[in-house]
């Protein structure tokens, strides 16, 4: 048996107990005639003692112990004469009788501390050393915990979780699927599934009622910062349902998981905000709203004045920083240039300071009276100290802009504290979307979304302005989930492939096995899938999706430690029928 | 709101109320002036009736209904006068009131019935709709029950459940993994995992110390009968264990299962059983343990009566068939072409007789006197009225042979009833096999096994003879999961390579990020997986896996309903910088 206890267990009521211990060698500490071992495993860490003057041999032997070594210790629990407070285990340590050196281990490449000395591309690679350190081991102990819940709620709820296939097929359309040749069907491919979408919508139509899954989803997307190839879903559907059924239900599992895995409780329901409010107070549809500092729209009150920047301009709008009116020119200057980065794309920025007595300072007061701006700072509801920052210019970029620079003040100001959670649903997301390049609708959601039954009647006469029961889970800006009611009639399902441009052949090709389905009695349904990746890095307060994955790729989708991908053999790849050309 | 109750909760208690029930029309049946619906949903079903006499309309929209329509009835719950003690509803009827179609439905392609008429390719291509079975959805409610138990259960263990990447790296050995193209990466490879077995070993050397996860894994096999190209495994691992630690530890797992899912309870420990045992007396390492006929070795006592057949054959061996003397000649001739298939490869099959009245009948009575016949009989522990039944030949054809008579003969008396479980632990496997072909040996288990620490010395003079830390968990036959502990030594390992025929390049080439983490600190370690599709399989009572997953391939690894794999779009292969060739 190699250990009686864990490094994380012992207490005082233990003295005297003879006990065995295995576990790492966080450090060794000589002082005087002792030395001391910090030893430690996924629980805690134990101090382990000799003394010299006792037991010389052992004393040699713990000195000689480095860093990382995996041993075991037999000694008796004694009290410690200075305790620590801060380590559950801090009023005791081991007197060490026998030891056992299980394991050497070379000097690791970076510290195993919580603010190790490790860049990210060595703790990428050596990220067996990583998950050592308490801040990935907590995480990825709260991802544990967080999955339980989930689980946990759901099951109750009656929820079954169902397993969907991983080799899939490939649609004509799945640009960003990742394909697998098949041996046995040489010429062949699986794909791997983007979301269990058809799957569980066949659920629905097996009648499973409730289904659920925390599942492995895969894309094979350009490379884009704190994205990666392979993520996790929490993916759900429920029959005989409507938009404020599913709300409700994930909602209580989202109370659920806050409280279970952080103690985290809300009072009431979770707010919810139309689409188009988002756009228009936050400039986005995933708001921050642990926050104030809301958008004003100020295109009608401000043109008129002969500003060129403004006349010209498609939209106005302005967020007002509290407390900000002191700022410095050059303070002001660098917000301007942020606001002017390519990322960005604003032209420029102005100013209105409403100082603290009262008088009003302007970087427009050329063109704008001191009434035109005392009416602008009422407009935007600002009091005495607060800095009203307007832009312009087309519509959608301006309101990105503002909505980019809310966040970038937001976390100047302290408004954005990590231990805060502001959940939102967002709702009545458009049906479609316009893409000017291709002159055509895109589905906003998937082509699988119900349009708001009161909006059908404008799919023939103006579509852009259908609403979707569609809804976003929004957490402190962060989009965490997603979902629709589901088209179950197949003539309603027809005529949006034919909106989005697919011809019945095109959709059949794409779809047919699903609009089969529906022609066997599919159940109204509808469902959500949180990004599990998300939500966990959300409430660790970690900074990227890559601290909450035991072995997560970088950036450019390569895992630095198992080093792939790679090339594979000549024998591999004849045996798939396949050759590899050259671009 | 789509219904107030689902169509399995009404009971007498309710009779009264006006409730609203939604799903699939089951059947209708006209009975005189009454019309009667089955309403179905994934909870039961309930009846609904129209009186004529009373709602002419009504009757006739309830006449109108095709079967598996998706309709909503709104009513009132009566008592029913001719009640169906079968039914938890069947106390109750729903006289109704109002009725919205919500889909209809085409006439499905087999019955929605337990015993439907469909065969198995069209309940393949009509997935959807053989999930409305009761059988296909119970095996999923109790594969969903089995997963929610093993997570409740090792949680409480303190178990992390921790997901292992799916695109990893592909090993030059690698021969069966299914490859994926990256697109970012033109010319290089990911691969499927065949088992996150490096993983979990870098979890533990990441000190997570006890790890789990339901995770789906790959083989791009050959075809054979109920494999699934993707299957999914129960896979744990855990640090500073032995061998007994582990199968305590997931026995208890495998107990809590049996109880949370079936009510299942055993007494005291599962059985343990050597791997030489299990050859000698079963001729194979998963015996069903349900019933005895164990294997008598007859090689001996039979040789040296000048039986040329018993004289040049390796190994000969018999079992009792009990009370089966008296089988007719035809019965016998049957069972005797049977050991003859190709399948089971037996040369041939002798027999005794050893009839009630205490007389002795055999097939090879030429050879032997009734004298040597009774101590044969003797030596196999026969009563009067029973058969024995004789192999001979090399030994491991003729083990199998035996083996496979025993279980086939264990079918046809009986013996080996569904809902009897007779778990059971193999252990002491060997550490390598010999083969033939390439003469060299292999890993049983895999090249990271280790040995009994007391036959390491072997390891230079007589490697076949070592015994490995492995062991399989057997049920009822089936071996539904296996695994060992680990060697964390590097030496050690490095000299398993070497036998195994590894070159140290080869050995760095496929397994150097393992080696080199084990090098940092590795604990002592083992772990298990459970074959989950399999345990699902043995509990469920169905005949095959195919039955206990939602969406299964067949066993030509295609998925019939969502038609894969398939060719995919030059355009396709061209981002991937891939071209087909013929072969």
């Amino acid at each position: 048996m190699y250990r009686t206890h864990t490094c994380g267990e012992l207490r005082i009521s233990d003295v005297g107990k003879s006990v065995t211990l295995s576990g790492w060698v966080q450090r060794t500490r000589k002082l005087g005639g002792m030395t001391f071992v910090d030893l430690r495993d996924r629980y805690g860490i134990t101090q382990i003692v000799a003394d010299g003057s006792q037991n010389a041999f052992m004393q040699e032997q713990l000195n000689e112990l480095g860093r990382e070594y995996v041993i075991q210790i037999q000694g008796i629990v004694i009290e410690r004469e200075s305790k620590n407070k801060h380590n559950p285990t801090g009023e005791i340590e081991i007197t060490a009788h026998t030891i056992t050196i299980l394991n050497k281990a070379q000097l690791p490449p970076f510290t195993i501390e919580d603010d190790t000395d490790g860049g990210e591309e060595m703790r990428m690679k050596y990220r067996y050393l990583d998950i050592r350190r308490n801040p990935i081991r907590s995480n990825l102990e709260l991802r544990h915990r967080m999955a339980q819940a989930i689980r946990k709620y759901l099951d109750t709820q009656g929820f079954l979780e169902i397993e969907t296939p991983v080799l899939i097929g490939s649609t004509p359309e799945g640009a960003r699927d990742f394909v697998v040749p098949s041996r046995v069907w040489p010429g062949q491919f699986y794909a791997l599934p983007q979301s269990p979408q058809l799957f569980k919508q066949l659920l629905m139509v097996g009648g499973i009622d409730k289904y659920f899954q925390i599942v492995k989803c895969f894309r094979d997307e350009d490379l884009r910062a704190d994205r990666q190839p392979e993520f996790t879903q929490i993916d759900c559907e429920m029959s005989f349902v409507e938009q404020q059924d599913i709300i409700a239900m994930f909602e209580g599992l989202a109370k659920f998981i806050f409280t279970e895995a952080k103690g985290v409780t809300f009072e009431g329901d979770f707010p919810q905000m139309t689409y188009a409010d988002a756009m228009k107070y936050y400039g986005c549809d995933k708001p921050d709203i642990r926050f104030g500092m809301t958008i004003y729209e100020l295109t009608t009150l401000m043109k008129g004045k002969d500003f060129k920047v403004i006349d010209d301009a498609q939209y106005v709008g302005a967020i007002v920083a509290p407390n900000c009116a002191a700022y410095t020119r050059k303070e002001i200057d660098e917000l301007t240039e942020w606001v002017k980065r390519p990322q960005i794309g604003a032209k420029g920025l102005m100013y209105i300071k409403y100082n603290e007595d009262g008088t009003i300072k302007s970087s427009i007061d050329k063109f704008y009276s001191s009434q035109d701006l005392e009416q602008l700072c009422q407009e935007c509801e600002a009091h005495a100290g607060d800095l009203l920052l307007i832009i312009s210019g087309d519509q959608a970029t301006t309101l990105n802009a503002l909505c980019e620079l809310r966040l970038e003040l937001g976390n100047r100001l302290g408004f954005r504290p990590k231990d805060v959670f502001a959940p939102l649903w967002v709702v009545d997301f458009p049906l479609f979307e316009w893409d000017e390049e291709s002159q055509r609708l895109y589905a906003k959601h998937h082509p699988f979304t119900s349009p708001k039954p009161e909006d059908i009647p404008l799919l023939d006469t103006n579509p852009q302005a259908v609403r979707a029961n569609a809804y976003d889970f929004v957490v402190n800006g962060s989009e965490i989930g997603g979902g629709s009611i589901r088209i179950h009639n197949s003539e309603l399902q027809a005529k949006m492939f034919s909106l989005l441009g697919f011809t019945p052949e095109q959709a059949q090709a794409q779809f047919g096995f699903l609009m089969g389905a529906f022609t066997y009695g599919a159940p109204p349904h509808g469902g959500l899938a949180f990004g599990f990746d998300r939500f966990v890095t959300i409430l660790s307060g970690a900074d990227s999706i890559r601290d909450v994955i035991a072995f997560p790729k970088n950036n450019a989708a390569k895992d630095l430690m198992a080093e792939c991908p790679t090339e594979i053999s000549q024998a591999q790849l004849e045996e798939l029928c396949l050759q590899i050309r050259k671009k």
